[in-house]
């Protein structure tokens, strides 16, 4: 057991509003506790003497001593309930009252009072405005909700009371089993990431499951899941992925939801899978939940019917799973018993004469083969073959080799009572091939994230006080807008920048160019255009005796182009060599949930035009830095695509990484770009840079 | 009744190879056909005088007239069957038979003989290889199958029969009824194309549906079905999607399949609407089978249920649905019923304490809006809602207005009385809100099929005659591949090239240049040098004066790269001005299925890195050729992204119809590449030019 055993198995429970009127929640929630729960259940209402048995008593701190306590009172008393709670020692409230921050104004500084009373006492709070939380372990039912969860080792957690409602109903018909389950509501204290830790840490929970429509603590929620991830399977929908569902989810919680971006960014790193849909969510949870993972990356199909084999196999090769190549041993096995026009080879056709025997047999033989990790059986109808019977043998055979083993007997009627006889031995059936492959498809996901190595940020030795001026310097001067003059945050921070300085005159951009070899670069500075180029702001190859010329010309442009722009000056700069270089962006945002994120592409037109752009949740290991640089679709550019030589990829990985430190230690940050960073066969070096700042945060 | 009757509705059926021994084919179709065919049912076996109370004929010329005749006789007589069954006059066989194509060598012979022969008497043949041949109209199941289909208005074609098998046994308990069904076999005659044709002639069909590994005659079918779905929409699984799924289809029917991308390309531009596996295959097509069409994009969303709301909001987002934007009048409406905590925005919450009458009211309101052409009803259960009288309500109310309305009670055993309810009046029910929301895509997508305009291909004034000349002399010498000298291929088909010519020696390249205005660009003329740019074989901008040794210098690279290389000489052109151009890549290629394919994408790194194209089967039409140039990634570059003058697409659409035009001409042209075609703000040039071809074709 977790840390929230208070919530999920207490020795005594009360309902404070409990009440026998007919159709109310408190006496659902009463009488669903009273229906099973092997503890012990009082009942606290000041206007009762007694409700449905239960002695009832004035208040917690009249009570018994209590685990938990479940809140079914109107909201405006709802406060001083959690308060009394906490005076009588109370562990845990799940407080199922609405009128919370759902219904905004007064609700929501109701729902900080009760967030605040919470931390005082520390008692563990569900909701408020939630279903409630049941646990099959101890048979309590702490809703309001008409069905029970059977038991099962699939915890769920759900930020939407009625889709418990829906689920349990269903589930139940479907013989899917829970541990625990959590309406989250309002998720005032307890959210999604205290839910995982402690799923994370429970025996009996083997899966963990939920709906979402915003995860709290971003980062906190990666890191956590992150951990649990090693040993227990995280699946999560998480809704308002579209724009259109991203604002009926507000709508819907009140609750601010990040971006999408964010979300797949900060899911991917934490280890969940991410299902899509309901059906994806059950698909995948329920193969996860009873069947072992895979020992090999292959999946082996065995069929008696080509059609149907070959739906599977484009699964397979839609899931970026493996069709298995068999050793030797396996098809010369696989040739000695079956016909010769059966094919021997993966995806196995055994034809359709096939009897129960050779499928078995054939299932026998590829599940021992090395290169074979798990496999789906793919069965048409036929006169000669017993879905009964195939389903027992499909059922041992899966035993004997303790691989995953998925199954689709194709038909109605006649595929119910095999599927259900499978289905209790953990070994799903469906109609559809490709929803079978799905679950093959978790089971091999989930492996690799078991695999994953995660490398802790490195920390580099950077000059903090430094930037911590510059930042402090721009906020007093009022700008939140910061250009290429700030270019020594990122010498602060290591990151290789050109020489150069800011000259506010054509005289001081003569004494800068003296002191660089060879031709500069001249941009004009100022925070109100961020679009130098476009009007022919920049300068490239500016020879010494053409800088005063230069800078007088780049001042009167954009003097003509925005009269009314803040012209801070010209910086003048070494100029980067571009031979053989590759421009690329490295970017920081900020996510109401996930905090900063950074940002990695190629410049131009491929963030531009091409969005190709690969995101991560700060801070960020090297290997993670390292696999931004390989998951867009541009970077074979890096690697020396056409014959070119490959780029300094080492120099952006660290780059990244730097970054992400410095967007991790100053909040004040809320947007950066570098744009470009060049990056040499050798080095990499930032030649512009914009940002912008909260000066709040300083 | 379309131009099949003789397959689907004949008079009068012959068994030839009918039997009575136990388990065999021959009995089973002879029972099936016995157990409801509306027609006559003659028997023909040389060997027997009766089987199954039929008299028995020895042969189809020895009976009476016949329609069709299914043949199930052992392979080495079948087509003397066949023959028998022209010279009796029967129009239409169904040959049951294996042992044909699919298993090479001498059934590959017999296969050809069998397609003679039905040729030479003008019969239908469906086959050989397969299950046979159903139609509910006249209630005949001309198959071996355990299962006749029920009645119902989709028509189902099969490239497997054990697919058929699974699916008749699965789709009579759902409830899902058909017209047609046929098992396609090796289609030695009949093919998709054909059944296409039949079915969309056919009054008693509404939808056309089919598994599919292969297509035939891939023009042919995307001109057939483009005319078909005008009315009729055809919903396919073309498996071998994958390259595993590709490599298990081809050796399980023995077919060569065409590349994916040619498929793609070709299902897309014949208006199928491509399904990626069985689910969606059924989802898509009940609803395409039951439901009106939308008469506006927007959908509705009513639901009782925050989270499930947003699910399916989400789908519809997925979907490239759009969710409906309220007019006032609607918002008015339903603010003068709900309760204050409703949301009466899309999606239109009515909150969990809707009853019957709230659901019923809502969706009735939001159905009469204009800017609604569909909705989707989402509920969770509910202890005062019945889900009996709620699909009620939905039936009632889709009915009044005729709009397409799908879906999602949410729940396990109470759903199912109340989904098999609504499946009756064709509203299909989903616990997923994503499949419901499926449905109601695939009748959008059908919308806008049925509102395609297609332009014809234009026909070029072209000098067909000079390409045939430039074509037969490469043949003539040999050589298969033609490079930059034959640039007067495009000349001669009106695509905009530089001015040049080969020169074979330092002084005639002298003398080309002296006819073209300022410098030149060289390259060297090498069947056997395909990255010319590569060994530094192009020098751009040469300068009259050093236009000898450049041709010295070029050949010597040449040389020294490859001393083997057969160098025919050098080019010289004419400049082509790259300023505010972008250069793009024509292709041409042929697939086995579909013939030639036009390619465009813009050059360099988009299209070997990004691998960003746009395919088409040929001749494509303008409008065609413009969408080529609208739906890649990079499309934005040539309407002038980041600042730029955009370039001449115009041009660009022109001169892919031009190409495909030349393609189309020639099947000798097995690929051909204009890379780069240079787009300029005005016009379109192309550069260099590489082709391979076919001299058996010539």
């Amino acid at each position: 057991m977790g840390r929230l055993s208070a919530v999920f198995a207490p020795d005594r429970v009360a309902v404070v509003g409990a009440t026998d009127r007919e159709g109310s929640v408190g006496r659902a929630i009463l009488e669903n506790l009273d229906s099973g729960f092997v503890g012990d259940v009082i009942a606290v209402n000041p206007n009762r003497d007694e409700v449905l048995g239960h002695e009832c008593y004035d208040a917690l701190t009249d009570a018994p001593a209590t685990d938990l306590a479940v809140v079914v009172v109107p909201p405006q008393v709802a406060v001083p309930v959690v308060r009394d709670a906490g005076e009588a020692g109370v562990d845990a409230a799940v407080v199922i009252t609405a009128g919370f921050g759902e219904s905004g104004g007064e609700g929501a500084t109701r729902e900080r009072e009760l967030a605040e009373v919470a931390a005082e006492y520390d008692i563990d709070l569900v909701g408020p405005n939630c279903l409630g939380v049941m646990n099959t372990g101890v048979d309590m039912n702490a809703t309001f909700g008409p069905e029970m969860a059977q038991p099962g080792n699939i915890s769920f957690m759900s930020q939407s009371g009625a889709f418990i409602t829906a689920v349990l109903d269903w589930a139940n018909d479907e013989g899917i089993g829970f541990r625990d389950v959590v309406s989250l509501g309002n998720k005032a204290v307890l959210d999604e990431t205290d839910f995982v830790d402690h799923w994370g840490g429970d025996d009996d929970t083997d899966v963990v499951i939920g709906y979402l429509e915003s995860i709290k603590r971003g980062r906190e929620f990666v890191d956590t899941a992150r951990e649990v991830t090693d040993d227990t399977p995280v699946v999560l929908v998480k809704s308002g992925r579209t724009d259109a569902g991203a604002h009926a989810a507000s709508s819907h919680t009140g609750a601010i939801a990040g971006s999408e971006a964010a979300y797949e960014a900060g899911l991917e790193q934490a280890g969940v899978l991410r299902a899509d849909s309901v059906e994806e969510l059950f698909d995948w949870s329920r193969v996860l939940a009873d069947q072992p993972l895979p020992d090999a990356d292959g999946v082996a199909v065995v069929t008696n019917a080509g059609g149907p084999g070959v739906l599977a196999t484009d699964a397979i090769g839609d899931a970026d799973l493996e069709l298995a190549s068999f050793a030797d041993d396996t098809v010369e096995e696989l040739q000695s018993f079956l016909p010769d026009n059966a094919n021997v080879f993966n995806p196995v056709d055994i034809i359709g004469d096939a009897n129960v025997e050779r499928f078995a047999r054939t299932l026998d033989t590829v599940l021992g083969d090395p290169n074979v990790g798990s496999a789906v059986v793919v069965s048409a109808p036929t006169a000669i073959l017993s879905f009964d019977d195939l389903a027992e043998e499909i059922v041992d055979t899966q035993a004997k080799h303790d691989l995953p083993v998925v199954s689709c007997l194709m038909g109605g009627e006649r595929s119910e009572a095999p599927a259900a006889a499978m289905s209790e031995h953990g070994i799903p059936n469906y109609f559809d091939p490709a929803r079978a492959v799905s679950g093959l498809d978790a089971l091999s996901d989930y492996r690799e994230i078991r695999e994953r190595e995660y490398d802790q940020p490195r920390e580099f030795d950077v000059d903090r006080e430094r930037v911590r001026e510059i930042l402090t310097e721009a906020a007093d001067s009022g700008e939140n807008r910061i250009g290429v003059e700030a270019m020594e945050i990122l010498d602060a921070y290591g990151i290789d920048t050109p020489t150069g300085e800011v000259a506010t005159s054509p005289h001081e951009a003569l004494d800068v160019a003296r002191g660089i070899d060879g031709p500069v670069a001249m941009k004009i500075v100022s925070p109100d255009i961020l679009h130098k180029s476009d009007i022919g702001g920049v300068k490239v190859g500016v020879e010494f005796n053409d800088v005063y010329d230069a800078y007088e010309d780049l001042v009167t442009r954009a003097r003509n182009y925005q009269p009314d722009a803040d012209v801070l000056g010209v910086q003048v700069q070494e100029l980067v060599d571009l031979d053989d270089a590759v421009e690329t962006i490295v970017g920081v945002n900020r996510d109401p949930q996930f905090g900063p994120l950074v940002m990695f592409g190629l410049g131009g037109i491929f963030v531009e035009v091409m969005e190709d752009t690969s995101l991560r949740v700060a801070p960020v290991g090297e290997s993670e830095a390292r696999q931004m640089t390989e998951e867009i679709q541009s970077a074979p550019l890096l690697r020396g695509a056409r014959g070119r030589e490959p780029v300094d990829v080492d120099a952006v990985v660290e780059t990244v990484q730097r970054l992400s430190q410095l967007a991790t230690d100053f909040p004040a940050i809320l947007e950066l770009d570098v744009n470009p960073l060049v990056v040499q066969p050798d080095g990499a070096t930032a030649v512009d840079l914009r940002l912008t700042t909260d000066l709040e945060e300083l």
